[in-house]
C-alpha cells in the first residue's frame, strides 16, 4: 500500500535562514516554494533523490504548528508516505483500526492526503499521501 | 553529494510493541533487527519503498537515546541521508562549514557515518550514511 516516503517535515522558525542553511550545509537543491493561506504556514522543498525535504514555519501565532514550535522549538516535524490511492488507504488503515486524525482526505500542498495520529503510531505525526498527477510527462 | 533518504529514526519504549504497531497499522513489512551493544540500543527496521523507518530502543538507562526518550518521550530521532562516499561528504560538510559531531566517520548498524549537529540544521540530528556493499547482486 505504502510505495515510498514522500517526504519529511522540518518545522523552523525563519524559513529563509533554513532554507540557505539545508542548501549550504548538505548541497541539496532549492524547489518549490508555497503560502498555505488555510494551514496558516510557508512550506519549502528541498530534493533528496525520490524524496524532499519540507520546511515549514507558521504564518500566525496561534495555527497547530505554532504551538508546536513554540513547545517544542525548531525540529523534525512529521513524516510523510505516498500511496497509489488515498481512499484505498484510508478505508484499509480504518479496518487495521489506525488512529486517524481526518475522517476523508483533506487538500495538501502536493495532493489529498489524511493524518494518523501520534498517539498510534508511538508519538510520530504520519501523513498519508496521494500526490496530484505530474505535468512532467507533457 | 546526498543521494536519498536513507531512513527516518524513530525512538521508542518498546520496539516489539512499536514495530508491531508499524506493521499492523500501516503494513509495513518488517525488516532486519539488530542489537547494537556500543551504541547501548535495539533497533529495527521497516523497509518503506526504497528507503527504511527505522525504530530504536535504548537498552541502558543512561545512553544519549534513553535521555532523549525520557526527556522528550517517544517521536522522531533522526533522519539518515545517503551519500556514495562518506570521506568525500565529510570533507565536503567541512568545507561548507557544517558542524559535525563527529570527527571521522564511525561503523553504524547498516555502513560508515558521522551526524551533524542539530545546531546547525534547526534542530535536527542528521545521519550521513555510506552504506556496506550489499550482497545481493549475488
Amino acid at each position: 500500500m505504502i510505495s515510498k516516503i514522500n517526504h519529511i517535515a522540518i518545522v523552523v522558525g525563519d524559513l529563509d535562514a533554513a532554507l540557505q542553511a539545508y542548501h549550504d550545509t548538505l548541497g541539496l537543491p532549492i524547489g518549490e516554494r508555497k503560502v498555505m493561506p488555510q494551514q496558516e504556514v510557508e512550506i519549502a522543498f528541498l530534493p533528496t533523490g525520490d524524496s524532499l525535504i519540507e520546511l515549514i514555519t507558521p504564518t500566525t501565532e496561534d495555527s497547530g504548528v505554532a504551538k508546536y514550535l513554540a513547545k517544542r522549538g525548531e525540529g523534525l516535524h512529521h513524516i510523510c508516505l505516498e500511496v497509489p490511492d488515498i481512499e484505498a488507504a484510508l478505508a484499509e488503515m480504518l479496518a487495521r483500526g489506525a488512529q486517524l486524525i481526518n475522517e476523508a482526505p483533506v487538500q495538501a500542498a502536493e495532493g489529498r492526503a489524511f493524518f494518523l495520529h501520534p498517539k498510534g503510531t508511538h508519538g510520530v505525526l504520519i501523513e498519508l499521501l496521494e500526490p496530484y498527477p505530474q505535468a512532467d510527462s507533457e
